[in-house]
């Protein structure tokens, strides 16, 4: 059951993009506050969508209570390649699993991966990797999950630019997510990486707060310690994939309105911008196209490449995007800057 | 699978009781804010609790994206006697259903709920009522459903008041919630009641948003109407029955933060009660007690009542209850007024 999980993802600490002066849809402020968006269609896009929903004149005004926007995390808000985030916490887990359970030391696939070979690692077929997840994600308490990611992420670096995941973050979306809130909207995080996982760091990186990470969902079992405290204990049994056709499903279930904005960049988020642009009013979906090998990877359409076993930004989502009114992101032209840490 | 979504429950229209002046835990501010409380034991520790966790020198101060309160519905914010008022729904919605599929009509359960025979309606076993549950709460798009509830909330009439359900929330417990959000707390529902049915009237009733509502949780599943519009449609798949310990689990599932007061009324509240009081700092557990017949009714160890088949308060819930520092309201010691229809 865990198979769909697979689709998970996640992480970053947070550069927080301080919105200086941006608590009105109005443009010059919107300047102040999307400085590393270009004066593109992109950039038009938001503004406009902004002032028409939050201007009480407008015909498209959307009260306070109803201004929903929802993001994908994984290739949206901050890099996905070479793997996500989610999946290499669990595979530099099992060291830690292994010390607890020294019995697992030779038994596959634990074994592979405690070899550290990298190519072996990536060949290993989706029901080991299915294994490593539920091992690494499920067993201990809420507590000792979230004492475990959260030292994790305080300390991994990513292999291709040696820095915290949570350094990965895009600018410009850290900079949509601050307009957005000083417009009054709420912001939630819609993605297929573990809930638990992402709420971790959401807040810090994101200012996201747990109650508004919407992700994949695996049960817990109340209980009791030896010392008769209750605690609540992961369990390996999904409750909801948020992913394709889970999104608007976890979307429902966790929050019950329809969002005014949505923000994707694969097939994994297909559902939710056909759901969020099939509501009244108006409705913006938009939609990250990697297209910038130089400074971030270049993987989709435009590039001729293959899709991917993660979702991925297929022809086929492309044409839709055209012929649904879904904005493209082109992180190649519609960026100035990619990263914080860039000059 | 929908036994368990029977300690159900559920609604109101609101009161909208103003917390004029209570943005404080100030006592005389509190004075204000809670009008229909006597000055008794049960009073001050609310404002108590607020003081210390919203005063900065407070060592319990708690920051406020922490402050996080849960209530119970049933028979904690609103009346749940002589029987919770999402069954109500689903028994009066029957005659529209077999409408819709006339071979129902002749076929039980449907058969007895036609007759209008309460007595034989009562005595409907288990297995009866979860029939027409599934088939009143799930088969049709969330949209259809809500405007369904939307409909039989506004002109639905309880049997003894012959008032609407959403009249028949507790004052003082409304008084409670607006005093909390004006210190800062985000008030949530965790009741065993369905999730969607309670959304429907949620906000307009108690002032808690559809994204603040933890209910019982059944599947959806997403897909396109004929015209292809994207569309969800209610499942009679349980993913949790938000009850006894389906309460933490759902607060985990939903907030993703402990809460630092909760309140409730019955066994079903017990593990939610207890997790909240295992969190460090200040936490505030209180559980209603139904003392007055005389106003509303009487049931619970006080009366020498028998359990009901729903959740009750227990001799063994009142022990634990002094044991553990939950504080006992008195419906009939601790409030002035119950509903706001009385003179």
């Amino acid at each position: 059951m865990f198979t769909r999980m697979l689709n998970a993802a996640v992480f970053a600490i947070a550069i927080a993009t301080l919105c200086a002066g941006c608590t009105t849809g109005n443009p010059s402020m919107a300047r102040e506050a999307l400085p590393s968006w270009k004066d593109g269609p992109a950039r038009q896009a938001i503004v406009q969508f902004v002032q028409k929903t939050t201007d009480k004149s407008s015909p498209q005004y959307v009260p306070e209570p109803e201004r929903i926007a929802t993001f994908d995390q994984d290739g949206t808000t901050w890099v996905e390649k070479p793997e996500v985030t989610q999946i290499m916490y669990c595979l530099e887990r099992v060291p830690a699993l292994v010390k607890q359970k020294p019995e697992l030391k030779d038994v596959e696939p634990f074994k592979t991966v405690l070899s550290g070979n990298r190519e072996a690692i990536a060949k290993l077929p989706m029901k080991d990797l299915e294994e490593i997840l539920a091992a690494t994600l499920t067993g201990m308490t809420t507590d000792e999950f979230q004492a475990q990611v959260k030292q994790w992420i305080a300390t991994a670096k990513d292999p291709r630019w040696h820095k915290p995941y949570t350094e990965l973050t895009y600018l410009p979306m850290l900079e949509v997510m601050n307009y957005l809130r000083a417009n009054g909207y709420k912001v939630y995080f819609v993605t297929g990486g573990g809930q638990d996982f992402v709420r971790v760091y959401s807040e810090k990186t994101y200012g996201i707060a747990p109650e508004q990470v919407v992700g994949s969902m695996g049960g817990t079992q109340f209980g009791y310690d030896k010392d008769g405290k209750p605690i609540l204990t992961k369990e390996p049994r999904l409750l909801l994939n948020d992913d394709k056709a889970g999104k608007p499903e976890g979307i429902h279930l966790m929050i019950g309105r329809r969002p005014h904005a949505a923000f994707g960049n694969s097939t994994g988020d297909k559902e939710m911008l056909e759901y969020t642009k099939a509501g009244a009013g108006a409705r913006l979906a938009m939609i990250v196209l990697h297209d910038d090998a130089r400074r971030e990877y270049a993987y989709g359409p435009a590039q001729g490449l293959p899709d991917t076993k993660m979702g991925a930004f297929t022809q086929a989502l492309y044409d839709q995007a055209q012929k649904q009114g879904w904005i493209v992101i082109s992180m190649k032209n519609d960026w100035k800057q990619i990263f914080a840490f860039e000059k």
